[in-house]
């Protein structure tokens, strides 16, 4: 039994360390609120809006620490809200994805890219992933038992010595599965 | 090759004709603005507000014709908007299922209950059914090829000559699983 937690990504941005000196100040570093499944990653107490063609989001979180790229990432319901049509990508590759206004306490960004639809994926720690025999951007399927029973097709995995065993999925995925953070499914072959 | 097309349906209400004089007024009758996919029903061009105890919506949309009881069609990314927790259900088993409060241009009512998430199901006609061996109530699987793939399990078979072939789901499922109306599922053993 390959069993996973799932967590239920709600929307959030990455932010890069310049954007966060414009958006809340120079000098200015990100607080943690709460950490994350991820060892090191950390839901910040800053928020931030987003402005796009047909609506906006305020107190979108901040997830925390800066990366080297600005990144938001929403469900496919928040893109029709936005007025944007984001690829579903993993996270990080954002060539060629629609830009944001980013609007915080002291400043406005306005992205160029970096607006996207996470894929679905697992993190495994390495140990995790030579237990099971799965290996790095591997594809996987994972079923989910609930009241609205689904099969999760080309999860990928992620393969890390930094990483903790969690499965990552939006709001859309969450709801359409009758899931809950904290749910588990099974990687089926 | 089993192949069903897929509609998806954004949140609706449908009302008995005593709530549509209360809401529109005495002797009222809707107006057709489109024909669905089952024979018979429309969509309305009149629409309706829904309060909940977080929050609201504005133009829900009415399906016609009237019918004996009132109920709220609405996707689990609604049900938090409006503060509701409904049952995954079958059109018109609503016993026990939250209620709302609606409201017209000539009058409010409040539900007593009849607040569902619409299980996944699809209508199939008598013939369609018979060809392919399928009876009414079963559970089917249906998996849809995407940029999101999902199967969905649990996929309720409801048959009558009064329907015509379509698989419906919510905007939850449909995001989740990167699909638009008219795309095409495949019933899987």
């Amino acid at each position: 039994m390959k069993q996973i937690p799932i967590g239920i990504s709600a929307r959030h941005v990455h932010l890069s360390e310049d954007h966060i000196h414009i958006l809340f100040g120079e000098g200015y570093e990100l607080s943690a609120m709460k950490d994350l499944s991820q060892p090191g990653q950390f839901a910040a107490n800053e928020t931030v809006a987003v402005e796009g063609a047909k609506g906006r989001f305020d107190k979108v979180r901040i997830l925390g620490p800066a990366r080297k790229n600005s990144q938001l990432e929403i469900s496919r319901t928040d893109a029709f809200t936005l007025g944007l049509q984001p690829p579903v990508r993993e996270s990080g590759n954002i060539e060629g994805t629609p830009g944001i206004k980013v609007i915080g306490p002291k400043g406005e960004v306005v992205l160029e890219e970096g607006v996207i639809v996470a894929a679905r994926h697992i993190h495994f720690h390495t140990e995790d992933a030579r237990k099971w025999g799965i290996e790095d951007k591997q594809r996987l399927r994972v079923r989910v038992e609930t009241d609205r029973p689904v099969i999760f097709e080309d999860v990928i995995a992620r393969v890390s010595d930094q990483f903790a065993l969690d499965m990552h999925i939006d709001t859309d995925e969450g709801n359409a599965a009758g899931l809950r953070t904290g749910d588990v499914g099974l990687i089926v072959d």
